[in-house]
């Protein structure tokens, strides 16, 4: 991860749950052979999986003192807060991290390295602070350049935030590959950016830009790939983050969408802390949004669907899987729990058509 | 503007056209008495209204020592251009300004008081250098709560950039103003900040804040006015900027739509630049689009169409309003031309629609 093999402890206190702590999760399932610890002094002495169902046997501890002794040399904020910022009782521990010497980090919308006490602190020690939402110097106004790749370009959209997008995008991938299929993964979201060590997270780019980065992403990854899987952000029926979806669905200019969604829920996770009145669409009303959008620059069709089923037993779960097959008419599962072959396949076809 | 009565030179060098020079003509139509002089050696003689369609005889002047001459105290940047760089040829003019002492204001992406060399110029002679664009500290997520305010919320909306979407809203406001219908404006960039004094120029901002930024501004200027009109930005078939114009439609919860359509123009004018293959949306299409994306977070309706008619005859304008109204059926006027009065009656039949 970010240049060398590390050694994390990822920072999840009092958050160490798959609703909360989607950086850590993410990180655990995919870069698990990178952690050492997770620090949650409320769920010290469990393993990972057992609390956020996925990272195995790694060890919850209660503080930074325990991850020092399981070998930690780096600290990951495992949250991504609505907004972004520090929690003030964070800071003692990053305070300790750097005068450990170690590396941090954060994909927060504030700047570690703006803030004058832990950048003193990292100087003094010669720890590296890695702000994965920086925006990089170079800006890119989109021209609809993605949509002349080779490459099959795939986004993964959603009904929500936090369903999955990221996830699917990466089971994908994987899947492809494993098929001697040549694909390429784009991250666009801090936690991706950990995962693949490449990519942007637009959603903190300055809002003109954010298309014209996701462009050259794709058309990156499309030079020694037959199909592109780009990591989606937000929802069109997100009040909050609709611009970002949108803005990424006409920078990637993809043919094929994946539509994901968090089988048991029926509102928006975060509609406790902010959002007022806000219920999910249906499956239907956010595939016709997607691909009724993604007309208005360069057509695309959803052609499969993923969903998250983690809350359901498994019967239920693959009653939901073919409910949603019903109703849409495409391929669908839980790539975590039932793989992404189905998925895989969709994109498969889809590649054959375009080729034929 | 920005804390006083200034004198204004406005930067436009080899651009003082309508197209090219848009904030230079926001500023004289609305700001003229304000203006001392134009700069742009290749037109230098002329007058603002020859070159520009508005500005009356604010000279054109072919450098700073001639706009020095006609008592400037300011440089104002007259130009917004595509990726909002600093053009280098610029600099000459920008450290002469400061080197007597003059504010400088500018509205690029770009932020001048981030320039070692000019910073380090500005604070020698005390100059302030103001950058439209850089983000407020503040950082708000959007959450739906504009579509609770009391007052009639209207978003001008368009078919592509730079058609008018600012200046329709400025005229709407006049004329509502006019017949004694408390009206607020809310600007929405750096053009309209300067005429306003006040606003966000939201395209600048990391993206996952656009959508909170405009909930603010609306909720702000709901508290005093019975309209709202909020400076629309891009188009939602714009494959540069779309994402802007949705965070904007979902942020401001509009329930009415105003449409903005340059008549005479069939592709986009940066089609040039950057933008492959991007012929405008019809104005159904582009209603149809406003009114679906409305409709995913809080429903809006497209009310009337504003047309630009520079390019035409008087007839000829004329006619396209009586085709758009038949096209759309709903009241279609050029405000700069022929007045807001047919939008502005619209916007009343709204309200006593919404308060019966």
């Amino acid at each position: 991860m970010l240049g060398k093999r590390r050694r994390l402890a990822i920072l999840a206190e009092r958050s160490f749950t798959p609703r909360e702590a989607k950086t850590a999760v993410g990180v655990l399932r995919y870069r698990r052979e990178e952690v050492v610890a997770v620090i949650d002094s409320t769920r010290a002495g469990k393993t990972a999986q057992a609390c956020a169902g996925t990272g195995g046997v790694v060890a919850v501890v209660a503080d930074m003192t325990a991850a020092a002794a399981a070998g930690a040399d780096t600290l990951l904020i495992g949250i991504a807060p609505q907004g972004g910022e520090l929690p003030v009782e964070w800071r003692p521990a990053l305070r300790e991290a750097l005068e450990r010497g170690w590396d941090v980090v954060s994909g927060l919308h504030v700047f570690l390295g703006d803030d004058p006490e832990l950048a003193q602190l990292a100087r003094a020690t010669g720890a590296h602070l890695f702000d994965l939402r920086r925006p990089p110097l170079e800006r890119r106004i989109a021209s609809n350049r993605a949509a002349a790749v080779d490459a099959l370009v795939v986004l993964t959209v959603g009904t929500d935030c936090n369903v999955g997008k990221m996830t699917t995008a990466l089971e994908i991938t994987a899947e492809l590959d494993s098929r001697g299929l040549k694909s390429g993964f784009v991250a666009t979201g801090q936690t991706g950016m950990m995962i693949a060590d490449h990519g942007v997270a637009v959603d903190a780019l300055p809002a003109d830009f954010v298309a014209g980065a996701v462009e050259a992403l794709v058309i990156e990854a499309a030079r020694d790939a037959r199909v592109v899987v780009v990591e989606g952000q937000g929802a069109l029926h997100h009040p909050s983050y609709s611009g970002v979806s949108l803005a990424l669905l006409h920078g990637a200019c993809p043919r094929a969408l994946v539509l994901c969604h968090w089988a048991a829920r029926a509102r928006s996770h975060i509609a406790g802390e902010a959002v007022n009145e806000y219920s999910l669409p249906s499956l239907v009303a956010a595939r016709n949004a997607c691909e009724e959008a993604a007309r208005w620059v360069h057509p695309a069709r959803v052609i499969a669907v993923s969903l998250n089923t983690s809350d359901l037993e498994e019967d239920a779960a693959r009653a939901e899987c073919r409910a949603a097959e019903r109703e849409l008419g495409v391929p669908a599962s839980d790539p975590v729990r039932f793989g992404a072959g189905p998925i895989a396949d969709a994109i498969e076809a889809e590649l054959e058509n375009a080729e034929n």
